[in-house]
């Protein structure tokens, strides 16, 4: 070990090597969301589920997966996830399972839940750094056999080894993937458990089975599939001329196979036609037919910001797949079980060039233990409301709000404070619809926030995906929304305020017009026919004037 | 183009590749610090500071440090960094400067700014990315010419090219390094600016003589050296068995040059001797001539759980290099100004086997444009105080307190709610320690409370080194080093309240006291001489008996 001594530069030098990525993330796992046992237990399912929705969405399956998590001892955990997605070709399997950065999804402009081709690599380095072991694959394509594979994951070349591979003749499924990986974890319920999360996964995926067996559990609890259609597979569009900072359009005029300039713009980016190319290359005084290899960066500086000049269109956004309004009504009233459900849906906006969409729902219960409702006769119905457990989504009317986070159709569990989702949500002034808040806090009140944001690329605040960078537009976007969905609740709320009077007012006639009815039969002598006749025409007289 | 088809597994496997880091990074370049033009700017000095200070220490060198920022255009900028440190072999300096994860700090346990070898290299990458510039280096080593080097990022292999090598035969330096690097980015005063910056790494960073020229400023600013000595090179440790992990534990028995596992154990940590050794043998059921090569994975997981069961001293602490109390209080006095200021130092403690210590210090001054003091003969004085203004430390006594944040003397600037160190702050009870609360926040005085943490390895919540992770031990250290200093605040808090009140009574008395001598003039027939001499008396006695 080196002494506390001074060095020279060429000592320095002697010491300065590279970094592989597996051990940087080895060493720094809180960015990847394995800062404690219980997340951990929760990424590794997060990271395999995300891969098996990808997986059946691109070869157009209709997800089956079976979710497993096993106790082995009290501090490790077996868990597995088996999808009926494509399966994945024996030569990519140590990349796809045991090699940071390695993927497809990274470099196409596409909505797809995972995008860094980290997530499952980092899970099974988890588990080999905390259990010795490393991941085992069950692997079986349309074409192929199946193979079970054994892999151990070099740190210092970011690299694996396949250790043990048997062809598996009987294996159950004619094509799918089994991840299964032992880790030091811990299995708890309640909020931000594996449990929430396969449960909100299970809502904004409804066109996926899921079979879900956790430690406790004596049968698996089965998600059922609601929708028999699979999610269109996310188009892939080509980069917008504004997302594109100028280090990279110097980049793409070098590799470019475009013999002109004009043909390099039209070919490489989305929205440009000839009549956009020609504007652009007119305020960059440049010429239709230069080369692009032969731009000078001076020029191509001319370019970029002549390209931040012209006005373009927005990228399309047909990329963009939505949850839809229906489905997360329906979500959330089967999940949370609220008095109403308020959605919003933002047209697609654009942010660094990348599309995006935002979609809101607020679901809404009256504080208090009963419900009342207007029939459609006018009639106030009050019935009982069952009361509010911790499993509840929807909490007590004195607490904050929950919100319910998704990238991509992914539910974001943690980070909630630094999410741009929050952040909107804080900044909007919850008093103009009709919920408690106090400066820079969640709104308070007996209510769910579902916020859901589609995109070819979702900036998150760290490796581990847990929360969205706050790009202004992405908060203007989702601000908007929560504004569109906030209107409807506030308008509701304060109907709901005028019937809960009103229903007062109601009780009291209702208390007091047999007392009445008594009164008058002794003043005017009525025999107890008329008095009740009496009684009943005033009840109706009043009801019908204080119709809501 | 892909159209949006499905895919086969071989499809899939078509598609599926190796991502560079860099480019991983540019598409993430908000991980790095790089959100917004802004924090661009900062991100990028804060970069090329540390790594000159680092360099300084390491090489035993008083740091002299220049800090320029040009404007170039409205959003363009030029940084430039230069440092009197041991400069850098010319082989090394498209790595340094070009490649991400390189460098020598990231395998070593010792204390030191930069850890990742990621920053500098970054701060280049965005630089190019923004203007299609890469950075500009000159350097002289004590031995070498000095070079000017002009580099060029190559993002898909996550290498550097030198594109311009010159030699200046007459730099005026005798051996440092200077960076520079054109880049997209806004300057602005005021609260986490770079002025902010510079001023908080002067205040922790004594030893360093800091020129600082920004946009606007005729001449530069100079933050003179106030300390003589360089700080003690941090000492580099071997790893602490509790810190080990059982995959990492099974790579070091693969990987060791020692014969017997004996000798592996106290080789290759620290704390362990022969003692040590056999007892955790003993508990793992292990010979201590066993080979260490020949180790299974089932003994390696007996030896780790032996190792947690054994009794091992806390790793040295030797290694740690704090800011001290002194230079603590003097700083804060000098830039906060306050009425008194509390310091509190941690020893040392650990996490995941890695030591790390605590210091906090908290300026405070009494609410209100006066200062009452009691002077050495028990009389209260009261001052006016300066006004608040915007560029001060200490806010106004209805704000939250201000928060300075370091890691191993770095200022720590944004993500200031994701830290260690907030949530600490906001989970001690203010309350006792005599300032104002809410449930969840920051406490409200006027007040800075400043935490710094030193160690080997400090776990940042993203690559941006903005935030530190909420590891328990962590945050324990910090309330325990909170409610120290917070215990000295209330005492005086307290006693302030008796002053105040001690002081309105004896305004109170020199009000009424000369009222009083003219009544007793009146009533005893005293001369004016003897009227005066009695108020005087009454006047000391009541103030003896009052003596705070």
């Amino acid at each position: 070990m080196a002494k506390n001594r001074h060095l020279n530069a060429e000592q320095m030098a002697a010491a300065q090597r590279e970094i592989s990525i597996s051990e940087f993330f080895a060493k720094n796992r809180h960015l990847l969301g394995f800062d404690n046992p219980r997340k951990a237990l929760l990424t590794t399912i997060k990271e395999a589920v995300d891969n098996s929705l990808d997986a059946c969405e691109e070869a157009g399956i209709l997800p089956e997966i079976v979710i497993e998590v096993h106790q082995l001892e009290e501090d490790r955990f077996r868990v597995v996830v088996e999808d009926d997605g494509p399966g994945i070709v024996e030569k990519q399997v140590p990349n796809i399972f045991g090699k940071l950065l390695y993927g497809s999804k990274f470099h196409s402009r596409r909505q797809s839940r995972g995008q860094q081709g980290i997530g499952i690599s980092a899970a099974g380095l988890y588990g080999q750094l905390t259990t010795g072991r490393g991941p085992t694959i069950v692997s079986k394509t349309k074409r192929g056999k199946a193979h079970r594979f054994q892999i151990q994951l070099d740190l210092s070349k970011n690299r694996a080894l396949i250790t043990e591979d048997e062809v598996l003749p009987d294996w159950h499924r004619s094509h799918g993937t089994r991840f299964e990986v032992d880790l030091e974890a811990s299995y708890q319920r309640g909020l931000r458990s594996v449990d929430d999360y396969v449960k909100q996964t299970a809502v904004v995926n409804p066109h996926a089975r899921i079979s879900y067996l956790a430690p406790g559990m004596e049968e698996p609890r089965i998600y059922e599939r609601k929708v028999e259609t699979v999610p269109p597979r996310g188009e892939e569009i080509k980069p917008h001329p504004y997302g594109v900072e100028l280090g990279e359009l110097i980049k793409m005029l070098r590799d470019t196979d475009c013999r002109w300039l004009s043909s390099f713009l039209k070919e490489e980016f989305c929205r440009v036609g000839p009549k956009v190319a020609k504007e652009i290359l007119k305020e960059a005084g440049l010429g239709e037919r230069a080369y692009p290899s032969r731009i000078a960066r001076q020029e191509a500086d001319r370019l970029y910001r002549a390209i931040q000049k012209t006005r373009i269109s927005a990228p399309p956004t047909s990329c963009l797949s939505p949850i839809g309004e229906e489905q997360i009504r329906e979500g959330l009233l089967k999940e949370a079980d609220p008095d109403v459900v308020f959605v919003a849906t933002r047209p697609p906006a654009v942010y660094r060039g990348n599309p995006f969409q935002i979609e809101v729902g607020i679901a809404w219960s009256k504080p208090g233990d009963t419900r009342l409702e207007v029939d459609s006769r006018g009639r106030i119905r009050k019935t009982k409301k069952r009361s509010v457990d911790t499993e509840d989504l929807l909490g007590a009317a004195d607490e904050p709000v929950r919100v319910l986070r998704f990238a991509n159709r992914v539910p974001l569990l943690f980070q909630q404070s630094s999410c741009a989702f929050t952040k909107a949500i804080i900044q909007t002034t919850w008093k103009n619809y009709g919920l408690q808040q106090s400066r820079g806090s969640l709104p308070v009140g007996s209510a769910v926030i579902l916020v859901h944001m589609a995109s070819v690329w979702v900036p998150f605040t760290s490796e581990a995906k847990e929360a969205i960078a706050p790009y202004p537009e992405i908060l203007k976007e989702v601000k908007l929304a929560i504004q569109e969905a906030g209107r409807k609740l506030g308008a509701h709320v304060r109907k709901g305020k005028r019937i809960a009077s009103e229903y007062e007012k109601r009780s009291y006639i209702e208390k007091y017009l047999p007392h009445v009815g008594i009164g008058l039969q002794e003043i005017l002598g009525l025999p107890d026919v008329e008095r009740e006749e009496v009684v009943e025409r005033l009840r109706e007289t009043l009801e019908e004037n204080r119709k809501v």
